[in-house]
């Protein structure tokens, strides 16, 4: 059997394709029935795509030829039938309704992307077989341009003043000079760094262990509330689902996935941070870690980083950018010169970003005209520019904002 | 023309062989006329003994061959006729009488080593021609011994608490562990270091830039005169010298020359710490930093350190010990156990601490016999033994100490 439809588009789609309903519902389907971060799903969505994963997934059983080649590839432990009949059981479960989550998300202001869609961070990808199968988002920031530069900052929950400073110092830096914050919504550590992201312009990106409408902990609604006007808070997970332990640690692969380097502000020599530190590293993203008073356990998983040369020691929002700024192509002009967050944008949305004038005002067919691209294309990329905050609308169409981020 | 007399002996004297009383003289001469760390001098010497030296300085100008050769090695732009005049001209000074500083020394309790004396530290000889051509002694402590296992701490004079609580607790846990302390007797990290290693029971180590009589600061008289009691304090300056600026900066690379490693504990940007961090480094010793709140300017200077890869985070006296034992035949045996300073000592004098018995005591000729070695090695050997703590003398003679250091 071959593959019947590519898994990781490498780029957003082309103008004008979507991502088909029924693979969307499957996909919402499928979130409900396996665990996030389910190799084994992940590498059958691979394998036959949305729509026949489902048929399997609801019957309880695989293909021979795929539960084949996994047992051969693999050679696992885990039993492959159970985990199938797992998945039908949650099929079951009357909640299970992926065309009622799809209402529900719209009926609460929430989306869900899916690989393919525009929207669709495509450096998540790089988790493989744990890729989400899908995000549900609620804010008004688009997520991939958020993350086209994005820094996660992570660290305890039980942080000092000391870490709650310095996180809200990085985190309004770093936002300042128009790179995103990504972390997990906690307390503490989390939330100083997501309050500092808001003092800047960047959006801001909250991924939570539990649904993008659960407001866990219950004292941080006022800060979802701000961050779903300026940023983005997104879930693997349905609307009304609630946190668990586990959760808390498949999300940290996301939180790792989405930024291109992540910095531990504070965190005791056995914390959850250091869960999303192992999975930076292991993305090959930039792992930093701020140090502090050695006297304090709160800084001792920091500095074991530092000491065994898995993290880098920063102690700036200039070194932090310094480092991720300097990715690849990255390296030279961002020593010449300033970081400008359009550098991450891809070529497409770099064009229509030029074509659109600084004064007046251009309206989208003149725009896609001078931009070398369809209107399709044009307006998706005015619409992902414009919540980025680099375009606004104005009477006479489009023009350039006068502070981009 | 041939060297007259080996310059870096690398072990300290065979028994019986003392320096002879007109080379020590010569080079509490030439203590006086060169300034510490003239690498000039200290290639002169190595050319031609500290006794033809001494002519040359005296007389102003430099024997044709020499003077040739250097010029040759170096094509300086110091003008060695006049580096040669300003050594005469300091002879001429009527301070400058040797026999007189020896006889102060005398007076006030205070030892002149020279190199091939046996407290004579032959680490020294890493710096080569800037070793110093003598150090004036003052305490109870032997230097040589006490810093076979040495660590430099060192660091702002304007330290915070942090700093001074952190300096302390390294000095005495490393010193609990038989580690002394080499540092400098200056406010701030120095002297929380010195009295953090005076609670441990290893000696501490002070070495200052001025005599070892004059008490700069003045507020350290007491603290000087307990390392005096159970430790030692150093200098390259006869007696009655006072600081100044320049020699600060040149006692730095003695710190750093007789330690293992350096510890910069707090500093600056802009600070003597690193100025002696430096040496530490280019005399590969190793070189550690202690992280601190980025928040305050006291520990940029240790976090530059670390960031540039210059120097090893450390957080603990065992992460200290960890590094510094580790260099090469002390490896193996460290890893498996704890750090004994016997494993330290050199081998004729481990033989001699072999040799003396637990319980009862024994009298320096039967230890002697019993060792292998001579009746006047044996003696040199129980004193700088006892000095260490090895070791204590008995109605009955020797015997070893129920807790050697």
């Amino acid at each position: 059997m071959e593959p019947m439809e590519p898994m990781h588009p490498g780029d957003p789609s082309p103008s004008g394709t979507r991502v088909p309903e029924d693979h969307r519902l499957a996909r919402a389907a499928l979130m409900r029935m396996a665990e996030a971060g389910d190799r084994v799903m992940g590498r059958l969505i691979a394998w036959c795509g949305p729509l026949r994963a489902l048929e399997q997934a609801r019957r309880g059983s695989l293909d021979p030829e795929f539960a084949a080649a996994e047992a051969e590839r693999t050679r696992r432990r885990i039993d492959l039938t159970q985990l199938a009949e797992s998945w039908a059981a949650r099929h079951a479960d009357p909640d299970a309704d992926p065309e009622a989550d799809l209402a529900a998300g719209r009926e609460r202001g929430a989306r869900l992307i899916v690989p393919g869609d525009a929207e669709w961070p495509t450096q998540l990808d790089d988790l493989d077989d744990a890729a989400p199968l899908g995000l549900w988002l609620n804010g008004r920031a688009n997520l991939r341009l958020s993350c086209l530069r994005s820094v996660a900052i992570v660290g305890a929950r039980a942080a000092t003043p000391y870490g709650v400073q310095v996180a809200a110092q990085l985190g309004s830096e770093l936002s300042i000079r128009g790179w995103s914050v990504v972390s997990g919504g906690a307390y503490g550590i989390d939330a100083a760094a997501h309050r500092g992201a808001l003092a800047g312009g960047a959006p801001t990106v909250a991924a939570l262990a539990c649904g993008v409408d659960v407001c866990y902990p219950r004292a941080h609604e006022d800060l979802f509330g701000v961050i779903r006007s300026h940023g983005v808070i997104i879930s693997e997970w349905p609307l009304g689902s609630h946190p668990t332990r586990t959760r808390f640690l498949v999300r940290n692969r996301v939180i790792a996935a989405l930024s291109r380097g992540t910095v531990v502000v504070q965190a005791a020599l056995r914390s959850g941070a250091l869960n999303t530190a192992t999975h930076a590293s292991g993305l090959n993203r930039h792992l930093m870690a701020v140090p502090g008073p050695i006297t304090a356990e709160t800084s001792e998983g920091c500095h074991a980083l530092i000491r065994q040369g898995k993290a880098v020691c920063v102690t700036s929002a200039d070194e932090v950018i310094e480092l991720v700024g300097s990715i690849g192509g990255d390296l030279a002009p961002e020593r010449r010169g300033p970081v400008l967050p359009r550098d991450g944008l891809n070529d497409e949305t770099r064009r229509v970003l030029e074509a659109v004038p600084a004064r007046g005002g251009a309206g989208p067919a003149v725009i896609a005209v001078s931009a070398g691209v369809g209107l399709t294309t044009a307006l998706e990329c005015l619409g992902a520019l414009a919540s980025a905050g680099f375009v606004e609308a104005v009477p006479r169409g489009w023009r350039l904002r006068r502070q981009p981020p």
